[in-house]
């Protein structure tokens, strides 16, 4: 019997998808499903020239977050959040929010208002409205959130990529990695002003970011989550193709590197993971566009850091190279809830 | 400290609703959020005509089902099976559905296999794409499921009871709580030729009833999931109503009496829950177009069971009369999940 550790997450992802297949695009004025299962979110046409687009994440006690460093209010905002981030890395605008809670039966009320005030605060910045979801019992605390947004321009996909595109990231990675270890050091003494703990507890999703690549002409992006050097091999797998990044081009955080030191301040903006920065492909003239666009509307930096290439079978997916073209080796890759 | 068991899960949810409150339909056109918090799913109107409905339900292993008494495979249906009724309870029809899996790592695969094969089975007959989720690591197997509906036509609300109104319910109810002991005391053999067991692991949402009721007229029905007078509260709660129910015409199956006598059965077919029947209320003469109507189309019979008045305080929001309306004391009521 083969065991889900075995063939880990996205092994079994592609082994279920098999049994629900769908045909895209099926009715003749193009409604209907348009991307499904391998994406950051699912997208649909319920008429022409309207998209949709939903997705949904679970957060379990113990495995994605511990209540000794998270606060219930940092949960609810970073459960809504993390969702914010799948539907921003489409290129779409959230609307709507569905939570579902499990709860152990002695669960504090307060806790659960306090969560929900940290869903709200975060509803309320990016005006998404929490219409429902589900209160069940459990034996520990669960928070699964589904969220659905609209766009009428052009969706970003992982599977866009085109070799010779230019590979960048928004902001910094790294920091929630790095500020998750420091939470974890601190034994869940909480600093709110420091700025990876800040960015681990309460992720800042790139969903102005996202419409504004969309609309400069980006077709590739996903949301870092699983780290830059496992996001950039899921753009890889799904475009048919390679990638290089050079780690000399990394943006690291000054705090990043004071704490950890450049090498491990590499390492975890390679590989922390959860950042929920946006990781986008395209051609170099439109990311120097989207770079220019999104620094005079939101500030934020777009940083170039590696191309896409053909695949080359000898190498890894994701190759690493320092600023004169040499390769690095540096181990690590992408996190698996299942096989960690 | 409030404990959830103190207040329950009705509690809960309304608490937790006045944090995250909503304008309902705010845009000046119409178009925004319809129906929030409180019904069996959300609706939205994304353009103006076309609306949209969203619900999700979760199912924890130990909570909600038992491996030793429901196979993967029948897991997989009823956990979409729920939440199309829930679509069906407003009127609307299935399109999409999002799957999010909690799992042990030492899952079997195939047993997951066996869980998307049964979903796949209730997806096909119901014409729903499934279009994507989450996987996550858990102590327990849980899985949350999304639907997105749409209709054109009227939505089906809780809230929409009007005093004289005939309450009536679709089919029988009390099939899948006796399922259940059946199967609880043949410790776990599946005897799936067995009508209650078989309405116990594979319910069969009314769907097409409840686009059949609304089209008739019907304004106000829920699905009966938390038992029939539970969900008859329900619409008291939401109308601002009472209801009586005349026990004697309760639509008792001729296979629940066998086993169980004529007692229980009325018991399980008030109280037992997981029934997804429709139960609905309008005028007299609205509910028996809308029994023609079911008859014809789907051949599933519609029975008036009591109505609705006004509220009297010294009354129970439910009473339960006999034939010659005489008071009928039966104790019992609505599951819980944190009270229990």
């Amino acid at each position: 019997m083969t065991k889900v550790r075995e063939i880990g997450e996205f092994g079994l992802i592609e082994r279920l998808a098999r049994i629900v297949p769908h045909e895209a695009g099926s009715a003749a004025n193009g409604t209907g499903v348009r991307v499904a299962i391998g994406d950051d979110a699912a997208v649909w046409m319920p008429k022409p020239g309207a998209q949709q687009v939903i997705t949904t994440d679970a957060l379990i006690e113990g495995v994605h977050f511990d209540l000794q460093t998270t606060s219930w209010q940092d949960l609810g905002w970073k459960s809504l959040a993390v969702n914010l981030s799948d539907v921003g890395a489409m290129g779409a605008q959230p609307t709507l929010g569905l939570i579902t809670l499990g709860l152990p039966q002695d669960a504090d009320v307060a806790d659960l208002e306090a969560l929900y005030a940290g869903l709200d605060e975060c509803a309320r910045h990016w005006r998404v409205t929490i219409v429902g979801g589900d209160t069940v019992s459990a034996p520990v605390a669960m928070i699964s959130v589904t969220v659905i947004g609209e766009t009428t321009g052009q969706i970003l996909r992982r599977s866009a990529g085109r070799p010779g595109d230019v590979l960048a990231v928004t902001g910094w990675t790294g920091l929630s990695g790095g500020g998750l270890r420091t939470l974890q050091s601190a034994g869940g003494v909480q600093q709110k002003s420091d700025p990876l703990v800040l960015a681990h507890l309460r992720p800042w999703p790139r969903v102005t970011e996202g419409a504004l690549l969309a609309h400069t002409g980006v077709l590739c992006a996903l949301d870092v989550s699983d780290g830059v050097r496992g996001d950039a091999a899921h753009i890889c797998e799904q475009s048919g193709l390679g990638a290089t990044i050079d780690v000399d081009r990394m943006p690291l955080h000054p705090a990043l590197i004071e704490r950890f030191g450049r090498d491990e301040a590499l390492r975890l903006a390679l590989d922390g993971g959860e950042d929920y920065e946006l990781l986008c492909a395209g051609a170099a003239e439109t990311i120097t566009r989207a770079a220019s666009s999104l620094d005079q509307e939101t500030g934020t930096v777009l940083t170039p850091i590696g191309e896409l290439r053909e695949r080359r079978p000898e190498e890894p997916l994701v190759r690493l190279v320092d600023g004169q073209g040499r390769p690095v080796d540096l181990p690590g890759g992408s996190w698996d809830h299942f096989r960690a």
